[in-house]
């Protein structure tokens, strides 16, 4: 039923990679002297099979849904800022419409699955449900809705690949989604609730310890059934964090690369990961989050994220900002000069 | 006869500040959710004296120059790449050339003292000598030099300004200038030589050993010199970093924002810092750069810088890189909607 996700995935090409390797030790720096630039170029070299790549059609898919484990207060918003968050981002206003303007993104968000259906222009409709259920008391979601939400990412996945889009970015909205990808994390990875509870949208101590008792007690109720990626993303998971795993599996899939957001979009990356490794290869991971658990997931995943600017908003909005890193690293790789070109003296 | 350093310096506006700071709850994210990129983006205001501030022209001035002290085998390239390399640098082939275009930032290279001069269509001459002396034997240069290498770097910074320049950016060239760099912090901060000597452009383990050798002996040799900031200057520095401070400070008493490269800009923030304490309150620092000694010169400073991507390369490519994030932190505060804008629940 969901079969899809398995398909292969092929490698980026290696032997671009070594011709890209080749041409950075040729311009005009020390080897070596542009860090992270340069292993940005010769991964987009071989994910773009060019020797000269360049990331000009982005795509920003921004998925919301609702979290039935909202009801456990587990969040600082109140529910309705999901759907009010909605309307502010086919508005233009958020930061990751501001952020999509400034990088010349193409931006989409799709109700997956907000509590009560709402009609506005421009929001696109392809709901798994009327919001996740409470997964303190039963599964987040039925094996119909979960298949529906992967599917959901997968079409979104479709359409920025119609736009030939270079890169993908998906961004996420739901209160208490951070309730619901710590404790997905918890089951994937085997760390504590503890290590991977944080203050979310901006809990203080008291309320992030009533946190960790729902997702520590939801494990428990859980623990059966968490033997699979699949299983776990429908025990505890949300509409938006399967859409994210759907788009990203089936964009890597199409060979687009991932620039994954912040802490809930990684742990959507953690479940694509698992179902299918070679999703890993494809994907830069945008930032270091603020939320706590975000650094030991990387870690986890033996990933480097570009920047550490104390953000956790969300939205995609991470993932954005670090979007002229990768144009710039391209740029650098196409156009400095070569030693021989500017004659420069290398013994 | 270089009493203009100290020339007072205004702090950035308070009130503007503070506005900026209501302006940023105002908006549609969790409060401190967009981390560094608030704080960019208040105190962008508060030196703009503005509630909507912009970063639209950029302005990179790099001064190339030569070090008596590369005869003793400091570096990993030998001493003609300077000059080699401001060539390149006019003919567009650098990665700052690169990045420059990218950014859209205006570009020039001034000669400060290479060993010989060169006529280049597009170089400035503006030259403090053929070269620094070699500073473990003398010091580096004489005082009359270093008042025309800071006048370089002044007269810049006033090009900079007539073309309404809203941040600068130094870069440099100088092979053998991490050496100087180096002498220049350990003058300063009180830190050893082992902590702030590092590979520069790419030397072995043996071979910083002897680098740290050299620093160490010509710390001993002018020990009696070192006893402000313009001597230490003048003792151990290179005339491309006089610039830079000559620059820093000009531009920090015209209220126009600094955006700070990697060691050796870092170097010379830290003794136009040292001369005029209020230049600090116009800088940001762009990127921590693999350079040994880098981190411990920045919290000496109590700096945060933004970017942490492994590079050394200098020329200003850091900062050039790192400015978009500036633009972004502008664009979202002064283009996201605010809750009231977009009937958010709040409480």
């Amino acid at each position: 039923m969901m079969d899809w996700l398995n398909n292969q995935i092929k490698a980026p090409d290696e032997s671009f990679y070594q011709q890209a390797l080749t041409k950075q030790q040729q311009l005009t720096k020390p080897p070596g002297s542009l860090g992270m630039m340069e292993d940005i170029a010769t991964r987009l070299s071989a994910m773009q099979q060019t020797i000269t790549p360049t990331i000009e059609r982005i795509w920003v898919s921004v998925f919301a849904a609702d979290h039935g484990v909202a009801e456990e207060n587990v969040s600082a918003f109140p529910q309705i800022v999901s759907t009010e968050m909605v309307k502010n981002f086919v508005n233009d206003g958020a930061a990751v419409n501001v952020l999509s303007h400034y990088v010349n993104a193409q931006f989409e968000v799709i109700d997956v699955g907000l509590l009560k259906p709402v009609t506005l222009k421009k929001l696109i409709t392809d709901r798994a449900g009327n919001g996740t259920a409470n997964f303190t008391k039963q599964a987040a979601m039925t094996e119909q809705q979960l298949k529906q939400a992967l599917s959901t990412g997968k079409v979104a996945a479709e359409r920025a690949i119609a736009h030939k889009t270079q890169l993908f970015i998906g961004g996420e909205m739901g209160i208490a989604n951070t309730t619901s990808a710590s404790a997905i994390a918890c089951a994937i990875t085997g760390l504590s609730v503890e290590q991977l509870t944080g203050a979310g949208t901006g809990l203080g101590s008291k309320e992030i310890q009533h946190k960790a008792q729902v997702i520590y007690n939801a494990l428990l109720l859980h623990q059966q059934q968490l033997k699979s990626p699949l299983k776990v993303l429908q025990s505890l998971g949300g509409f938006e964090i399967a859409a994210l795993v759907g788009a990203y599996v089936f964009a890597a899939q199409q060979g687009v690369t991932l620039l994954i957001d912040g802490f809930i979009s990684t742990v959507a990356a953690l479940l694509a990961i698992k179902i299918n490794p070679q999703v890993q290869l494809w994907c830069f991971f945008a930032h270091q989050s603020q939320e706590k658990g975000h650094r030991l997931i990387l870690e986890y995943l033996n990933a480097k994220p570009l920047l550490d600017l104390n953000m956790r908003l969300g939205e995609g909005s991470g993932a954005v900002i670090a979007l002229p890193l990768l144009q710039m690293a391209c740029k650098l790789h196409n156009e400095m000069a070569t030693f021989e070109q500017a004659k420069i003296t290398t013994n």
